[in-house]
């Protein structure tokens, strides 16, 4: 089986081909036929995954956790709460100890941008980057648009519009990427003050409201909104952001057939009504659940490198 | 075997019919006969189970981790401090979040009265109450008797005194209600600030004097003093408390044969002289011991639901 | 096999003769021989251990739990921040807790020098002193020695100089005791204010300059310096340290064959120059790696004490 990637990392969406993307979506698409209760793959039997999580996170390491532990890889667990970082260890003095240990493969999530790449220069484990400040996450990524493969079909031609903060969204950056990778139209929506000034590098659509971002797409992605963006001034209230972006029943229910996800959690209430929550085409639970084979399928590709180097 | 629970989920002690409670004792005992270190039961093997702390807790967290090990399932640990609810994502998205990676059992600890509820009507999961507020802590009532059926042989006619801070107890409430449908008969023994005014509810003797309770009970429950409880205005001092309701060498060697437990974390020299920590029947320690396997037994006979609907 | 070590416990390096020493590091050696990935050994099979960490750890907690894992030992994580600590129960009560759940082993940091052997003497469990206070820290001078034993093959006669903050250091009073029993010749250098006044019982050379210590020495253990030293007054500023103890480049190559180790988290740019961090000779990242079989070793011989007793 000749499924290895093309780098023995993931750092950000442009590490992937157009190739490596569906190689990954086989192998996910594998697990879920095969997957039972109870059922353990032996793809990282014998390979230490550490999760590495310097900023607080639900889904993201419970999905990590679930997909290394269904894999039957040697976890573990690293938080900062717990760790010597209080005491001011540095970044990659942390992660070098983790490897002097024995560890192979590193799932960080770190709030500084660019975190995930500079210990992937500096150590000679294999990197998985869960979320680096405002730069990327890849695997949401994936999930996403595996999400919408699985409903879809096909990628091509599709018209996904990203609703929200795409200034501040290291989701909105890795979907717009590997949905351009995929073939797939991106359209954003979103205030002034909350996108990008250098918005122009991206091949993208941009729309005024959300009416109009709505009947061009077959597809909306919400972000959620930071709280504290009201707070610093950048938006200047909660109610006007709701009002002018926020998807409600009548809005959702002009277009037959639109599909919408949202990465969570979700502010209900704000940027998505709750009674939506469990909506038919609201793909908001599927896209968690995807996100556990994806990261399955993720694990097990990038573990052959594992196996190859220093294991042999 | 024909040993289901009446409901698919523990809430409350009303859950539980008298023959539910002796199903799950059966259960306890056949454990405690089988268990040998080492031994691994296959009960929940290929059931995910999550421990879902909303609120601290060291015992009752350790017990159901325990219990779930040693019967092969797989555990998700979720803590508060280092999950997104500090983003204000809500409880019941966080379940269904949970819910959405393939998670079966959720054992709930939450400082909110009801929580459990709640959750068991918005999820489709199996929720075990681990402690809800002032409300119940079914489990600590399930190991409380059991410690007392395994000591008195019978709970029928069984005296049993809870001393203490009645008011802001869930174990106090899940006792009266399980040892009420045991057929045994309870007395309460509590400052007159720290009784419910709605007492008469409960089919239960007041004793004014734990002299008096002592002088009745075969049995008595001492209740955790929270601290707290004094700054309130609710108790002029501890001392005083100490002095008219703390269980004391002398006052316990009166009556021989007397049982005493407690919930823990036990506040030696408040409500319990240190010196009778390891005193004879003294079966703090064994309400803890008990309390493993009464988990792993409620996790079994409930995991058969699991392996009924949605694993088929 | 007959490898028993004297006490069925390790409080500190004085519980250890000379043989036990040798029986550790013959078994350590016995497991890196042995272990490849996906390798489980039996030793721990139905024993479970408790990381019982009341102080922050990175190293020391991950480095016991892939131990105790690799051992197949069912492995109890106990952290203060979530448990019932903040509720006040003490330190014994919350041991006899896990105990009566049925566990074996407990390794155990704590802030307050003493904790581990107080916890001893009123457990039955074993005890693993993982750092207590100014105390003791066993395990490392388990792991320090050894590293050196690997690397000069024999220790009688070797000369190491601890350098830096001797007073506040449990490494320090681990190393000593444990350097002498295996008759290896210390030498300690430090400002005054960093030395206990009682320094005389060991018998040490002292060193006024880093210089002299490095002419002596076959090896330096440096020394981590808490920044808070600084601002209670016993030292003037970071920088003068730096200045006279700081091992720079220069310093290191002036003696070929030199070995550096350090216990970690390192401050680098203080104690350490960061360019030496990878350099030949310096075994930072072995002394990490052999952590972990030291302790697997120190796991597996206690666990034959477990066997013997409440398993049988």
């Amino acid at each position: 089986m000749n499924d290895k990637l093309t780098h023995p990392y993931l750092l950000q969406v442009s590490d992937l081909s157009y190739d490596d993307i569906y190689k990954i979506f086989n192998r996910a698409k594998y697990f879920i036929d095969n997957y039972k209760a109870g059922t353990k793959f032996d793809d990282l039997k014998g390979i230490s995954v550490a999760l590495a999580f310097f900023e607080n996170s639900t889904r993201t390491k419970l999905s990590f956790d679930l997909a290394a532990k269904r894999l039957s890889a040697e976890i573990i667990n690293f938080q900062t709460s717990t760790s010597s970082l209080s005491k001011g260890e540095s970044l990659i003095d942390t992660l070098r100890t983790i490897e002097a240990m024995g560890v192979d493969i590193y799932v960080v999530r770190h709030n500084c941008s660019g975190a995930a790449q500079f210990l992937q220069e500096n150590t000679n484990g294999i990197i998985i980057n869960a979320g680096d400040g405002k730069h990327e996450h890849p695997t949401q990524a994936l999930l996403d648009t595996f999400t919408l493969y699985r409903h879809f079909g096909k990628l091509e031609g599709l018209r996904v519009c990203i609703i929200g903060d795409i200034l501040h969204s290291r989701v909105a950056r890795s979907d717009i990427a590997m949905l351009k990778i995929l073939g797939a139209e991106v359209g954003l929506c979103s205030p002034g003050t909350l996108i990008p000034r250098a918005k122009d590098i991206w091949d993208v659509t941009l729309f005024d409201t959300i009416e109009e971002g709505v009947a061009w797409a077959d597809t909306i992605i919400l972000l959620r909104l930071q709280r504290e963006r009201m707070e610093s001034g950048i938006l200047p209230s909660i109610r006007e952001y709701t009002k002018y972006y926020g998807v409600t029943l009548q809005l959702f229910s002009k277009k037959p057939g639109l599909v919408l996800m949202h990465p969570g959690p979700v502010n209900y209430g704000v940027e998505l009504d709750y009674e939506l929550s469990s909506y038919p085409n609201v793909l908001i639970q599927t896209q968690v659940t995807h996100g556990v084979f994806i990261r399955m399928a993720l694990l097990s590709l990038l573990g052959q490198y594992v196996k190859q180097s220093s294991k042999s």
